[in-house]
């Protein structure tokens, strides 16, 4: 066991505090990864906040992490000590069930372990990434290749694989016209790795407000869904659309967004139940689905990606003081594009 | 110009009657069909009766056509008289469009001309099946394979195509597991050909009623969802479900009977908008999905593949003069499973 510092929710809906929690001995096949960068990820607020019902305090986010790695056990055999490392949404799985075989390790239908506001199979809660160590288990570590720097390679672990994963599987690409919803921590990743696949990038947003931003990430095309003119000019436009924003969206609109055959894919959404028309789906042969986050190997098939095409985060870098601050403004928006703590501040 | 015999309804909702009308001259790619058989789809009770909105009448439904060819325009080179032929639910489109041009005709951007209740290019009101003969461009003209009875084919312009395009379209094949939701016109085709196809085929209806019809058409199992139990015994069981009913169902239950990664698809839909909760599709990267018919190039296909397998539909022959009775049945349930009109009773 190692003491390691770290910042945590005491309990619900209370601010983030420096703390000290008991890291596990590294076992056979773990290692021992040094965490220099946490992003701050939407979710983190969420949990931190029982949004999402009952959760473990105390609570240490973070699900974003990367770090150099400091311990092998004696078992591993994919990282050695000095490694640059990091570690996503999940630390463990049964690895036995079909999903786990077929590297969907986040749909594990024994359930896969978080990475934080869990119970690893030792009966011990997980803690986040907000800390200046984590003990890992091999196979649930990443490796983050020399060309993309660890600040911003943190947010990848989250943001960057949950708008990967569906981006690829839905065919974004060359000849292919993509949207994004939303220009958030999600959407800002989905514009760079939409245009670094080869896919023509429309961005819809509320309003035009980071419409210089959002044609710098790589977008062609820049809308307000403000206007409802947007939904005119684009009627049957894009093979694709990509939501990574939470707001109950009138869908029957965006669907009629789609070309024929083409896909509107979710990977943020409302809390409510959404009211859906199936004939908007029925009349153009169109397809409403659902992505959540992605396995192992395809985090690090998009940490390769990213580093080949020089895709990190927009990041504000924060001390860990600013963190109760920093989740005030993510809750305003008011984050280009995410935060990401210097764990040396801790 | 031909006056042809058909059964019409000459107002929303009035009793289809006996009548005469005008078959237009044989044009230059056009074949003259001899109608021998013409289904009753559910479809043309709701244009009959103007539950889809405002319709053309007298109407003359029928969008399940088989016959022989008796005459052909000079330009014709796919069809020669004698030949065995089917018109399903299109009859023209633009030809342009990249729908057109992609085989999706039914998805026509310019709007695909329907079988009946419709309006043609030359400004005439279009009429269906119900009748003794029809002039058809020769483009929208399929082959009845000779393995293939006309009586029974006749229902595949429609049903047939209608469920094989998703089965197709989304894998239903050796080695995965297809759900029928329904076992009614559509459904009865779609558990046949599924099962021709390969896959393992569960049918999903409201009460265990058809249950021995269900597993003589090839189903493997047999599920009752009025049955709570159904929905805990199959989680997780299906890597594609084709929902062939209109009934408002509990979506979410349903999409927690697929597999991760697995699709509902919809070629029946209820006409109020559903509720719909998201997380029930990123949760397991799942898909809902609709599809409308299928066009012509796939129909043909479709036509070929249902020879190739001996799969007609199972029918209940009647006579003209029993089209209204027929529509009650239909109504009713009442009915195993399609309703084909013997046109010499016309």
């Amino acid at each position: 066991m190692t003491t390691v510092a770290a910042y945590a929710a005491p309990a619900a809906k209370a601010p983030l505090e420096r703390t000290t929690i008991e890291r596990r001995a590294v076992g056979e096949f773990d290692v021992l990864i040094d965490i220099e960068f946490a992003g701050i990820c939407h979710s983190d607020i969420h949990q931190a906040r029982e949004g999402w019902g009952e959760a473990i305090f105390p609570m240490v986010p973070g699900h974003e992490i990367a770090g150099v790695v400091s311990e092998v056990g004696p078992g591993v055999t994919k990282f050695k000590v000095g490694d640059r490392v990091g570690v996503g949404c999940l630390v463990d799985s049964c690895r036995e069930c079909a999903n786990c075989k077929a590297g969907l390790e986040q749909h594990c239908t024994a359930g896969a372990v978080g990475t934080y506001n869990a119970v690893g199979k030792d009966g011990e809660p997980t803690y986040g990434g907000y800390s200046q160590k984590v003990v890992v288990d091999e196979n649930f570590t990443v490796r983050i290749p020399d060309g993309l720097s660890l600040d911003v390679a943190a947010p990848l672990l989250c943001a960057g694989i949950t708008t990967y994963s569906p981006l690829k599987h839905w065919g974004a690409g060359p000849g292919k016209k993509v949207a994004v919803i939303g220009l958030g921590g999600l959407g800002h990743m989905g514009v760079k790795i939409a245009h670094a696949l080869g896919a023509e990038v429309t961005v819809l947003s509320q309003s035009l407000r980071k419409k210089d931003d959002g044609l710098k990430l790589g977008a062609d095309h820049y809308y307000a869904t403000s206007d409802p003119k947007t939904f005119e000019d684009l009627a049957g436009s894009f093979d694709l659309i990509l939501s990574t924003v939470s707001a109950p969206l009138d869908f029957g609109a965006y669907l009629s967004l789609l070309k024929t055959g083409g896909a509107l894919v979710n990977v943020g959404a409302p809390e409510e139940p959404i009211g859906l028309n199936l004939f908007s789906l029925i009349g153009g042969n169109k397809t409403l689905a659902g992505s959540m986050i992605g396995g192992i190997a395809e985090t690090q098939e998009m940490l390769d990606f990213c580093a080949e095409h020089s895709l990190g985060a927009e990041i504000e870098l924060i001390r860990a003081d600013q963190i109760n601050e920093a989740y005030e403004r993510v809750l305003a928006s008011d984050v280009r594009y995410r935060f990401v703590i210097d764990t040396a501040t801790i």
